[in-house]
């Protein structure tokens, strides 16, 4: 596979990319013979066995092909609908999935906290924590907080924040849940082990993506406290989430995690991130919007530069939102499949 | 009815009143024979060639018991499950309802935005469709804007201001609602007609609330736009507030609509509202939180003040919302009920 | 209050009933000076406080102004979104509320088995778990059964038939619901306590009915498991259910179980039940399609008959449910206010 | 690919099948650079118009992963949280979902009606739609009718079945919906064309499946009536199940469309069931519960025999559902890779 084929390299997305060849590999060769469906197939069964390596501890792992059904799924088991939760207003859950959280809550209230860089903190859950205790009966109280990692703003929670922000949540008996959407690119950043990034730092549930990092269709909802995990299983089914052939998204899962796939595709992409950023930097007038920790470049670009790139037809996404909603910001994704050459070219261009 | 018999007038809410003397007789008098249960009693067949000739227009009206299920049913009717509803971050449908509109709406979202005074501005409302627009099938699209007259912080929206929103969201064909918890003492404020306030100034939907100003438990969902109430019949019914002997409902509003008591009441209330506050400012270090536009007055008191006040077993509450979560501010509300002695004392404890 | 001024009696419903003398006046009553609102009123403490007098245990009980709120409520706190309900066919959960308890449990399935004379049978549930059971994750697996006492039939449960469905539902850790929207009715009956008819025969949660055996507005959910109430108020608020101004359930409720009111109540219609039925089976043609037991006949018409009451004006309802849809059919509900004479005048009708 | 690699050819359902091979390499060619994400990629857009195509009109069509989330979606989109839909007690959507339709629709019932055959005939809907009417209010009213072709019970509607249900549905107002998980099943049964089967037959909207009959996880909602697909993208993104990476889904549906190739698969699985059932039907005490018109066989099969065959390890299902809990019910589902060998090695085993 080679991007060449295909044109430019596109920047508007992670999600624009192919899939890497070991994973369409993975897929192939679980394509043999009859197995098992709704999930008792053997693949599946590696699958949960592998995590449980990956992540040094027991836990409940569900398959599904998108980032939006795991995140929906994993807050409505911790949320009833008579709840809410604390996210970032800037959160992917809260502007990007058109209610899905809502959809399978039932009618829990997202409450979207002010965020700098996509950033929760730990004043500002505690603050809102107090507020809805004192609202009582008329406030939708909170049942969990859901923090992204890398966050929507392209930075990464430092253990001490993931540490301090649960604290809170513990003391108060709501649970954490972590949109881990580029939850490989979050945890190259920190260079620490999965079972560090998560539950040691009091995450319950993880939504653990795959899809933006090389993947055809595969994230997983990861419950580390596998009590808290009941009722997953019927939601996932009640969803339309359980494939029959559910062994062609583990095959994807385990290719992922087999021999570091999955944080080289991230290292690559994080490396790629920086090296574009510099690269932008050095033309006259551009300025990053955030510091550049994953694999995201949030930018002002001067209107000649953003003009030029789009007549050379290089993608990359406008970005409107919250109280930002200037014409000139513009973000750049990289991914598994970027190469110093795709990124000369862009900085080339502009 | 004397509230002396009650002990020290409450000014904690407006709803901790009695019922109105007018309002207990008509319930007393409907309770005479058999009638058709559900709707179709010969009261509630009045309550609607009343209600047309006060809006001066034809409409759909449905009583229920509560301010909260008449909001959360007028919402649910215009707005799908994968929309949502524009409204102050302060509205009590955001911040005061346990959740019931996403409830009623199946997890539509509301979208809180910044509302200085507890009004929307056609500004804010106008930014806040495009960036949803911008979001297109990721972003939960408007279908109703919600605002409340008298507001949440006490303020009336003037009729310019009414329609210059109005006119936003008729361009976006979006719907308008008001929350009329306090519709009356807007409507007082303003001097003009219910048709004026309403459906001239661009409202499709009204909740008309009652409760708060003198009935027993009785609300409106009003709808202006006959062809746009498909469906609230079934949705009053299977929300549990259709009832059974629906004349005890209708009862309290006709005497509420009948010789002006419904303006008497929240006239009294309005003026008390402004004598209380003109009362407190005389205090040192008093101020005002908002101006007192209805019946609702926000202050901040020196702490000496309010500790007075609350050793001598007065009803007030403090008031803490959004941003604001200053110990020493407080809510003071009147009702039709609220005589000048009873400010009177009050003053003179403080 | 006298049924005369109405004109004749109605037997459609005891829903068509105006309110009991007792229970009007004790409205007035609570009439009174300011008190705490949203159920923090002396009343609604004192209501709590006698409840468990009546049922001689503890318990947790909310008052809300339908009987459809108070399943739907009841329903929703047992049944996960997930899950299902086991039921009757002709429950009125299942056939006349309009989808009520699917709306407030977020979409769980109620499982309507064939009943005959209203009531479900132990083997008809065991056989129902175990189908479920079988289906795995396809199936919505049953949390609840709900029964009707007395039935939507007029028949009445025995205490051997409630406990040997309940045994069911304890060995397959399924709770047991009782709709009593007729609760009085069946009590009467039954000439047992009412623990004895409801927890001491393994009822979790119950609706307590008082709107239709003489009070205006006034139904409980009532949860015998305090453990297991969790979420209720907050259902409760959030549906828009609880009242503001709740003295006024409340007193209505204090009333109705106050001198015995509600057992003479339904001990009137009861016996009016029986003195209908015995006049009616003396007209040729005529026959019960169930034994009656409480305060309902179900009775074959010959036609003739039916035209001659229908043209003197007398109110009584066709009956067409599930297979039953005979032009023949028809209902008669005698109440606390049915009188020996209006019957009389019935019968001379026919 | 081959069964042989997988061991014993398994009934037990189609979808325990691999992938065939045509739809695997179109999977595999599709893997080329960047593309559009979120289905504005080209190969989707070429779906929309192959469809056109095969169906001789304007269409608005959805592709998704499962069956179920097809189903839930198209009922969501026709069916108000206040409504119900009509299909038969055995109709997957009723059975084997988990609630996935009550979920997506907001609460709404399925009515399911007794369905011999698996199949709802014109009178059984006609008789329904009259007790709902009749119910007013208190009925959930009916707002659309699903069918399943070919059925639950491996039967198949003939056209002038179809029409007739259809007439009912038009008449009333009632939308059509035809779950076809197996649609190629019946079609090639029927031998007309998919127009014939499908809106000129009255059916407005299709879950069109492929996952079963050799696709790796692919299905379609299909709109016949554009009108009537409004909010239908939205409940795509906001229930998860729209695919950032689209172009996987839509390569799977155009392979299965192209050079015949879902009739060639469905042509092999009807033909191995008749087979089949006359292989088993040699066997002294075996009999057919249903007459054998797609590819799936449905017999009471003596107790030794069943053993025999579960000891040689074959895959096959115990069938209990509805009224019949017959131990010795069993399915057995053939596919497009099931071989003449396959069967004759089934039977030589009995």
């Amino acid at each position: 596979m080679s991007d060449d084929q295909g044109g430019e390299h596109n920047f508007a997305s992670d999600n624009v990319s192919a899939v890497c060849p070991e994973i369409m590999a993975a897929i192939v060769n679980a394509n043999v013979g009859s197995v098992g469906s709704y999930g008792s197939d053997p693949l599946t069964a590696r699958l949960t066995e592998r995590l449980k390596e990956v992540f040094e501890t027991d836990l409940v792992a569900i398959p599904v092909a998108t980032g939006t059904a795991a995140n929906a799924l994993a807050l409505s088991v911790l949320t009833p609908p008579y709840g809410s939760v604390l996210c970032a207003e800037s959160a992917h859950i809260n502007t990007d999935e058109c209610g899905a959280p809502e959809f399978y809550m039932g009618g829990a209230k997202l409450l979207g906290l002010p965020a700098p860089a996509g950033k929760l903190s730990a004043d500002s859950v505690e603050l809102a924590i107090a507020q809805a205790r004192a609202g009582g009966l008329q406030s939708a109280q909170p049942h969990a907080i859901s923090l992204t990692q890398s966050t929507e703003w392209g930075t990464v929670y430092s253990r001490q924040e993931l540490a301090s922000i649960s604290a809170i949540a513990a003391k108060n008996d709501i649970a954490v849940h972590m949109d881990g959407s580029r939850l490989a690119n979050g945890l190259v950043r920190l260079g620490c082990s999965p079972a560090e990034m998560t539950w040691k730092s009091g995450i319950d549930v993880l939504s653990f993506g795959a899809t933006k990092n090389g993947a055809m269709a595969a994230e997983m909802v990861i419950f580390f406290d596998c009590d808290r995990a009941a009722g997953l299983a019927a939601r996932h089914k009640r969803a339309g989430h359980l494939w029959s052939k559910s062994r062609f998204l583990s095959a994807q899962l385990l290719a992922y995690l087999t021999d570091d796939l999955w944080l080289r595709n991230a290292g690559n992409a994080n490396v790629s991130a920086t090296y574009l950023a510099e690269g932008l930097l050095k033309i006259e007038g551009v300025c990053l919007l955030q510091p550049v920790e994953a694999n995201e470049v949030f930018v002002i670009l001067p209107e000649p530069v953003s003009t030029r790139l789009r007549h050379r037809g290089l993608g990359f996404a406008a970005w409107r939102r919250g109280n930002l909603f200037n014409q000139n910001a513009f973000r750049f994704v990289t991914s598994y499949s970027t190469r110093t050459s795709d990124i000369d070219r862009l900085l080339n261009s502009a």
